[in-house]
């Protein structure tokens, strides 16, 4: 016969009110203390949404027919996983947790998935810009510690999309190889130029899941123009940042949540026709100077 | 130049402290009053827990990892997300929680991934198991409403894994088909009875992502020995639940957490010659008797 009630409180069997205990304490074999508090606080948390929202049977299977879709429109090429992670706002999260800063040194955002390894190493002064398309820009600036000082030799490692809003690895055959990126090195006073173009802003692919996702919740799918850089040098934390443009339209609304107030530049307007002359630039041109600030890496003291 | 300091609080701008915040914001333009909902939900905990366990970028990669290889491993014949919501114990939450049930009526469980709907009816007394192994089973029982009046023609779809723990459907060519599964209809008396054999436990299938996400959490892949029933009737809730054997080894460690106390029956030995003989059966046997009680849809008032 079946029971009109549960005969035995304190049984060890699941139920709705210790679901979230029940599941954690099948973790107490767990060889990795890591993976123990991660685990434990993930399904603390999954079970509290679960609670809140109180799903039905159906609304709980298209939660699983998105992750499948999800999962089935990720390949080498494409990670849909980063881009969810990106549009719910948990690599910046992610980023701002790993990345918490001395007072003063430069903010880091995303990478993001245009980040080649083997850019072209280039002189200051090089032009990036391989396709002719865009506003000619001239970017300036300095890599310096925290007390202010030069750091002769960072690396800078640059890329962006072209005029019409895609990096080269999208556009792969269209784009000339290695289109608007490259390697730059600082002087002996930590300065650093290059030319290249205006950024534009360009949506994240949005024709898979996150794309109707961020469709259904009345979101867009742009990110404000922006410039990215990695800036590396012996001794420093490595700074994986952007430098956004001042007067774009999504500056407010970036799909990913990358804009931080301290990484918006002032991309000006230079009137000065000997300058653009020896830059191989109409006059006038925009120019954006910026100056990186590296911490030292923990244990290496100031000197 | 970079700021040494963020000049504009309230700038609407993504932080570490306001992060969840600030992409709740974005879901103000939602069509649809439940995404909302559930999507504002799921960002707070979401970033809750990213809080809580502090990720670095590289375990943060890692998690996206995992996502990757349980989308790739998932396919048309296996659901890895449903095996993942399974053993995380958030099938059985909204299970529970989709199906609160008058007291009384006979407590749900899990579907699982084995039920096929085209399975044989057949008349009461029939033996579902086809391929002759296993100790022999005689499951009697009764459906009957939360009043214990009897349900005449409620429908009852059963279905087990054979005596070496698999399913039919994941032995095809070596299993018969539609071994161990059946549709069996209550007699005017609400009664009905079959021949079968005692269940087994047996793995979910522990070769992917979530089988490793077990081991590494120190937890086996069993489930205890159970036999699946669906019991459906015009006017009432359709129950999907089990019975499980009073004497598993796996009973409270069941992987998916789908036992509740009042789902485990009593198989007990029958030592009756004659009545082993009209079922041709070796004496003694196992019988287990059951009944389920069957809530009336809302809406229906009791006659």
């Amino acid at each position: 016969m079946t029971h009109a009630s549960n005969p035995a409180a304190g049984d060890g069997y699941f139920t709705e009110a210790n679901s979230a205990e029940v599941v954690i304490a099948r973790h107490r074999e767990a060889e990795n203390e890591r993976l123990k508090t991660v685990m434990d606080s993930a399904v603390r948390h999954l079970h509290a949404f679960v609670k809140e929202v109180e799903p039905t049977n159906a609304e709980w299977m298209r939660v699983i027919d998105f992750l499948t879709a999800t999962g089935h429109v990720t390949n080498d090429w494409r990670q849909e996983w980063i881009l969810l992670s990106d549009i719910l706002g948990v690599s910046m999260l992610v980023d701002a947790i790993d990345n918490r800063k001395p007072r003063g040194a430069t903010e880091t955002t995303v990478l993001g998935p245009f980040h080649v390894s083997n850019a072209p190493r280039y002189e200051n002064g090089q032009d990036i810009c391989l396709d002719g398309k865009g506003e000619k820009l001239l970017v300036t600036g300095r890599v310096v510690d925290t007390e202010g000082r030069p750091i002769a030799g960072a690396m800078l490692d640059v890329w962006q999309a072209n005029d019409e809003g895609f990096y080269d690895v999208q556009q792969q055959g269209v784009q000339p190889d290695m289109n608007l990126r490259g390697v730059f090195t600082a002087d002996e006073t930590g300065a650093f130029w290059f030319r290249s173009v205006k950024p534009r802003f360009y949506p994240i692919p949005a024709d898979g899941p996150v794309g109707q996702l961020l469709g259904a919740l009345g979101r867009h799918p742009y990110r404000p123009a922006h410039i990215h850089f990695i800036v590396a040098a012996p001794g420093f934390e490595t700074v994986t940042t952007h430098l956004f443009t001042p007067d774009c339209p999504y500056l407010h609304t970036d799909a990913v949540f990358g804009v931080k107030a301290d990484l918006i530049a002032d991309f000006r307007t230079v009137d000065d026709p000997a300058k653009a002359d020896e830059l191989g630039f109409p006059n006038p041109f925009t120019q954006v100077d910026w100056t990186f600030v590296l911490a030292r890496t923990a244990g290496e003291g100031h000197a």
